[in-house]
């Protein structure tokens, strides 16, 4: 199974151009994935500077364009595609991933941690943390924030996951590290997406890490872009390695942890 | 508060002289600190080959003479020390943490999570997974490969723990750097006391890896040991950095936390 990330500079509320870069990117650099990671939001742009704003830029998924490129992207190279938006549902908005196979059926995961000003933008989700069969194994999908919290890979880990699509738009300099540690702790693959360059509005600016990157059940980096730039990743991976819960001859991850013991506390 | 990890290599089963060994460095060496972490087993050595090896060499806590060391150093030093023991409880034998106060008074924990052959010669833990007050602070204790498992710490915190006493027998090189984050997604402080050195018996051999260390609520390595030889380090701490759960302005670690999503499956 070849998997990818597709690591950009979206510019802000460019979607049209934004859709292009990843349809380009994909198309010409990552014709042999079966999964697709892009980062969070990578439609949109990240900074946005109102509720209103992030409103008026969102989608409904399926059926807007972000979906529609989505679709596109799966169709043309039989891929799962996994990218991030700010999704219309009625008079909600979320900060979602979406997920489309090659026949078109689709998922969405909305994001269950909202980072800072995101909280004012963006409506809280109400779930599901939900692992969904996609490119011929199981998949977790989880955005940018959401690494600061063990229990959601571990949740996804628990439902069977293998490998773990992570868009991001990060700004602090901690989870390619710590993503490390949740594909060990998990015996999971990951894949973050992240982009790179800045979003400069309102006499704000935000600059994000890139570092995107694909790490293996036993938390070994198999790749890791640079902090800027276009870069897109094609990393063959054996999803039966994350099958396999074994730390040693006589621990398995799962069958080792003790519910009982953690209680009602998580 | 000073806090202080003693890492050494004791020798199998010469309970009389590592006792001496820990309390000659505790007294020479963190004569100023107000809680002192020593490895796990460190009375005993690690390299068991047997259980009734295990049950021989156990002693009941406290009154036993790992206990009696342990409060000999408490009362001297007018600090909490924690350190690990093969405790008997009637038939049961557990690898366990004993913690002592100057004034005499103890806590148990018991590995949750036991390691390889650990699970022949060792009880299983019925819990609990508690946080303490000891040092003036709130502390809470895991022993070795209860690392892997990112529960625990977070039961630790969600119990309001702010330093994490982590003594260990460390042999595979993860857990350093897998420390920095449970220290990073729970904002605590961390402990890690590893032994030194090899245990050689019985035709088998295991060589630990020291890299003892302190660990910062932002993830930064206050200090860390090399990986061979004997090492104290004292670090001064503020444990009301790991009150203040804030990540931004707008998130608060406990109070992002989204248990209605995680359900049942933790």
């Amino acid at each position: 199974m070849n998997v990818a990330f597709i690591q950009f500079a979206p510019r802000f509320g460019e979607v049209r151009r934004n859709l292009d870069t990843a349809e380009r990117l994909a198309l010409e650099k990552a014709a042999d994935a079966d999964l697709i990671v892009l980062p969070e939001l990578f439609s949109t742009g990240y900074l946005f500077l109102s509720r209103s704003e992030a409103f008026d830029l969102s989608e409904p998924f399926p059926g807007g364009p972000t979906g529609d490129s989505l679709a596109r992207i799966a169709s043309r190279l039989d891929a799962a595609v996994v990218g991030g938006m700010a999704e219309r549902a009625g008079e909600k908005v979320y900060n979602s991933a979406a997920l489309v196979r090659p026949d078109g059926s689709f998922e969405i995961y909305r994001k269950s941690h909202l980072f800072l000003d995101e909280k004012d933008y963006f409506d809280r989700s109400d779930g599901p943390i939900r692992a969904v069969d996609a490119a011929g194994s199981r998949i977790g999908m989880m955005i940018c924030f959401d690494w600061y919290f063990p229990e959601v890979c571990r949740v996804l880990t628990v439902q069977g996951a293998r490998v773990i699509c992570h868009p991001a738009n990060l700004v602090l300099p901690h989870a390619p590290e710590a993503m490390r540690t949740r594909s060990l702790e998990n015996r999971v693959f990951t894949i973050t997406a992240n982009r790179s360059g800045a979003d400069r509005r309102g006499g704000r600016e935000l600059s994000f890490i890139g570092m995107s990157q694909v790490t293996a059940p036993d938390g070994t980096v198999l790749t890791r872009a640079p902090e800027e730039g276009e870069h897109v990743a094609v990393v063959e991976i054996d999803p039966r390695a994350a099958e396999d819960k074994r730390i040693t001859a006589k621990n398995n991850l799962l069958e080792d942890r003790r519910p009982e013991l953690y209680g009602d506390l998580l």
